[in-house]
């Protein structure tokens, strides 16, 4: 049928429009209309973005069919709904094994592996100089490998995809990497391990679920935070490994800094350069990912929506790229 | 001699004075004037205050006789120096074994002995029904008992006397007790438990002197701060001891909220009842104590100067009390 | 019929119910629809919580039999309307004597009756050793006793129920019993007329209706503020009764410092223990007000939603209350 | 003798001056050296300025014939002690009758008498329209007339001459008139009587001396201040009066919000337009006065020092004035 | 028909009305419903307010005949939509020649034409000494004509109407007429030539309509704002007019320091007195054109609606002014 | 003679010593003391740091002879003032030719010379390949040239030295190539022209003098500041070289910005990534500078003093470095 959208994303979806496709159930929720008519409320994502969709005349065996979490084929119209998109579901089933879906394809993911990143941090920690720095980013790495493998960075800010928490670490690894070149009094391997352990403890502080998307916070997670909660993850792999005490200190220092000011949550300012430079490299890196995000979907000479996550700002995209 | 004013303490003091007595050396250097002649620079102090010392014509000798931390007697006159009395020794020397010198005397102290305090913390502890809490405080508590019979709560700020931090938390401690009557949902061993812990990072924050005073802050102390190096006590205390991972927890949290705002050093405000409570009875318990010795050395009817430790309050004694 | 909950009180309701019940109009207004039907929206509440209601197809005569502020007998259908509940009403008349309603039952209200609490603080101004506090104490009580017996202590915030300012008054007092007994160098006397005082300038701020709940704050409510309210009403009743100017003058201060901080409309920091003192007192009553009534609608384990009155904090219920 | 610079004011003293005048004693101290010498320390004034001044090998008959608060003649040596002028006495007396001095000539005075600006006041208040505006003002008026014609407006800040306050007011009352005619929305009469009474708090906050200067805070000043004691006076002469109480909340509130901010003391904003010109008429008389003052010691083309009363701005004085 | 309204403006239109009239489109769209319908979301407004309004089964033809900034006639029902009314539309055309039509009925407008606003102003210019300043003032003037005869001074906030512009630069230069009688010592051609030019750089800032309402902020009025817009226009015509640089300076100074502080948008805190007096002009100017404005809509006796651009204040109109 | 101290510079003077050497005049004033007699006070430093210096019994020749910003040859005793060292001076006369002084031994300066630094970023302009950043950048950079070559960036703060202005551009642009090589969606011409240009406004801020040290701020610095100056230099070289406007703009808004908040002088954020990375790039190398200086004058495992620049902190030097 010639109106079928079937390889549309859902960046891609226009009022009027009938699709049909795969989806990932963000939210699964029933609802009661006034008139006393039970519906499911959706949140389906791909990679390109997500939108409301609505099955109507629904039941309990829904319910316990479509929950969040899951890939569904689905097809239906599109409407608009108070300026919102709304995709109204006609046909909806599970995805099969037959389906040969590709979890990337629905879930925002980074744009390198896992396993890339996971290497290169590796290759950088097998080339440092330090001995006890050597040992216990090891050993922090090894521990935490399978979930530092699909965990994101955030639940709703900068890099909250999926291997978003990676790719962040290696970004500013990176950047680490050419910045010292510059500042060559830096100590190298003190810089690089403050780097790839800063956010450590936010594998504790949030839940995720299959998908590698965050969930919840935990309930440490609220009580303490990913700072004092990385600051004793440090703590304990120090004890287990019986490394120097000075690098120990220094390496909880600069996670406990990173964000810099009391009001973000760092309880002490940097004291050292590597503690300093830790928090620049944490921050442009977010900053980086979340301007070149807006360009995405922007047109040059406009501005872009304003930006919670940039303060409320609007990013403006100049003409001058386009040369 | 009629003039010497032997008894004289030194909040007695008068420019004109001729005073024998003895004094801890607080502060001691060799210093030099534009004339090329050296002199012992001194703050020597007893239970009622302190006052700056000169020794003139001095030489190395002098310094290694009479560095800070030691008790000695000395006499001469007392001069105004632009508005600072001046103690203008003539005579100095060491304390003697002979000279029956009790160290209370001459370092500011909390009213109460250590063993005292100590004890009603311990009986309090003792009848704990929650058994997790009970294994908690006691086993910190164990472990640090020498120097909580000694340490102060701060270098400068309230409670910064000898035995200054059991005085601080025994005195939490019955306000604890008194307001748990009316506030009767709290947990009361999660509350007194919180209560006994809450500085318990001050012991690795501060170096203290043999006096019972601070010295200074450890690195670890300036790099960490108490309330992180407290969270990490906690977390440490529970492995060894194998409680309740959400005893831990709570605890952690009390100590890590007990400043409050972030600016105060809290990253997290107080999520629970008895986090809230701590807050208030810490902060409640410094003023009264700053107050009540604003009150020792000032008339009724009067303002005292203003307080740095009450963000430069002048407080009011009002003629009420004397009624 | 079965499927009534007649017994049912507003916290237990479900979409889907049936139920039949009494409830006070909280709010009371007649709209209109896109397609030119007139309904009533009313806000029901019971002791329990409160629920949005439509009355369909009404006309003035509606609007006339169903003021806010009345209690009424509904029945009706509960439905979900975009994830929250609503009455949909099928019948409806107001209460008759004959249905022998407590008022109690239907407005929020103090654990305790007026008469015992404003008792408990009559006894306590009769005990005081200071007369010219025992007598402005005593006169000011004597002259709001009518609005005391039944005013509530805010509009939103912390205690606004019936006899709210009385149970904020009476709380605060035995906490202030039982701290004195701590600190004894603070005056008794000073301290209590302090706490029985500091809020006597709300009942000129906000009026209420006859239910005991806030209606709206007076003119001069905006234009001075209770505290600024409560300064004038103490010297109007010290120039009445002649007493001690410094007496009146330390009541003043204690008013007028009591929420600490200008912002929170405080001009003076407070300048001696007692208004203090006092400021703490009132802020840990309305914070262990808070928490507890958070607490009483949470599962243990659980976080409670965000709480505006407590700066939009989240408390968490330890399973530990449950041991 | 050639060299002695009797016609000199202190503002005109150099190092290496000889000098003979008439001279305000602001502060008069004894002070003791470090070789036990015993001087007094005075601050002299005249109206263009102050010195300080010492008189070595004084006596305790030195300390009783020359206090703080009278005129003496002196003579001596203008030294200049670290960056500082100093004045060395040589010669001091009290000033005689014969002497035939003019206060003013020594006191910081306000460029107008107090009888003419009063006058002026009084006058603006006959012309009233309302008649409750009329009544109030009339007698606050009255009953302060004698503390009017001689109080400063500060201590330390802008207006902090004799007459200062009177001068301020009637600046204000001006300025007033003149914007009426450009927002003649505005009530005149209730304008007025804002500006008129708007610092009248500050007769009772501040102690003066004989000579019209600020000598100290009263008790009732530190622990309500004049906006708290402004309000108060307007609802004592209220209730003697028996004005209309809108008006008497209406004038209540503009003393009240007249600072604008919390921080600056007034915890109310502005909410009618009267008392949101009030503010802007306070605080541009305040600066105009503060920066005039600026300019009179200064060169064109320079900045001045950093100005306290300025929020430590360095003000500059263009050339274009010289035109 | 009896039922319709055709006298009624906006302000007056209640649920239930029917109504005819012209009136101004604000905004126009086009939307499209759940259930594919699509229709016409206007904003319509006359100069007493405006409203939301309905065109239902619209299509692109719609669209091209009622953009937003054109007059049309439109007949139709009010009805109350969850709160505010709507404008459900039955007919509506183009208002045609022969409806002779006065844009300002419309289109909100300052109280005087933009012609004997701009008179006056060239008109004390004209009459300035000071030769510079005259010719900077002209030259700016002269090039901005047509757009200061017809911009606002805002999108939103204070003097956001057709000539809203000249209207603040007017009143603000009458009160600085009237002001610098009581304040002499200001230079009159510098201050009144800061407050001709303190807003210029609007001009560039923001983009208008035909209608003389903001459309939007220009790309360089969101990069730099019209404070560094206007720095830099002076900056052009100062080069071009070949004036005192003096001059230059202390006008880019004046546009530079007149918000006073940088959170504001102001780098510098101005720094001389015409500079601090142009602040206290500006933002009392725009403060009694809110207030007055709120009062136009306001009953004596009663609290105006929360107000945005004064700081969320309600604003009380006292019944003092029916007297 | 052994006892002089020839090869000394100043931070190794120690009180006691007697020394022999150049030294720049920093600050040159004459004193008078109590007892009549004139000195001259100097400011000596070279580059390792500075002292104060007395010459006794001096007369207006020698204020002629030696005035601030030469270098003099001096002998004389160092003594301890207060806690301070004083430069005694015995024997003291300007340099000669014959001495072949090189003004880097006394001045503090940037370790690449000017030449060379100005060498790399002209070789990096060479390459844009965007034409009108070129033509831009280069403009501006010509017409500075000679200025450049000597200016620091500072008067008090990082890069306070002579060539420091360079230094920070040069180091920063190093930073942008190697961090434009991991954002590789940057701009590089657009990101190097805003480094280049960023601080061109200091030029005009601050007056230098011969030795290529700040020696007071210009009137257009103090009335403007250096970020609106340069804002205004860009817009004039824009109108010479007549490039494309959005050129000028997104340079003129990366210099407005690049102090990030309003209170630290932007009144505008970072609008675009560039911008972002620009205010990176700049905080980066201010911390970096300040943070390397204070190592250099610390024992490892120690503090440094509270520094100004540095918000007050005390960096740490660990142990780590020296392994």
């Amino acid at each position: 049928m010639a109106e079928k959208a079937f390889e549309k994303k859902i960046k891609d979806f226009r009022a009027g429009d009938f699709v049909v496709g795969f989806f990932y159930i963000k939210v699964s929720e029933m609802k009661t209309t006034t008139t006393n008519n039970r519906y499911m409320n959706f949140t389906f994502s791909d990679n390109t973005g997500e939108i409301n969709a609505k099955l109507w005349d629904s039941d309990e065996e829904n319910v316990r069919r479509f929950p969040a979490g899951i890939i569904i084929k689905a097809e239906g119209r599109i409407a608009d709904w108070q300026g919102q998109l709304q995709f109204k579901i006609e046909r909806i089933r599970k995805s099969l094994e037959t389906d040969a879906i590709a979890v990337e394809e629905f879930i925002p993911s980074a744009p390198e592996t896992g396993e890339e990143m996971l290497s290169y941090i590796e290759k950088t920690i097998a080339g440092f100089k330090n001995n006890d720095l050597k040992i216990l980013a090891s050993a922090v790495i090894d521990h935490y490998r399978d979930r530092l493998l699909i965990y994101p960075a955030a639940k709703a800010n900068h890099h909250s995809v999926r291997c978003g928490l990676l790719f962040h670490v290696s970004s500013m690894l990176r950047a680490a990497e050419a910045l010292t070149s510059v500042y060559s009094f830096l100590d190298k391997d003190l810089l690089y391990t403050g780097v790839i352990l800063h956010d450590i403890g936010k594998i504790e502080e949030m839940n995720i679920s299959d998908s590698g998307l965050v969930d919840s916070y935990s309930v440490k997670g609220i009580l303490l935070g990913h700072i004092t909660q990385g600051v004793g993850i440090i703590g304990e792999f120090s004890v287990k490994t019986g490394i120097d005490p000075e690098i120990t200190l220094l390496i909880q220092h600069m996670i406990l800094s990173h964000h810099y000011i009391p009001e973000h949550g760092s309880p002490k300012f940097p004291l050292f350069p590597e503690a300093e430079m830790l928090h620049y490299l944490d921050i442009m890196d977010a900053r980086m990912y979340d301007m070149k995000k807006a360009f995405e979907s922007q047109d040059a000479g406009t501005f872009s929506e304003r930006m919670r996550s940039l303060d409320n700002r609007q990013i403006y995209k100049s003409t001058i790229y386009a040369e």
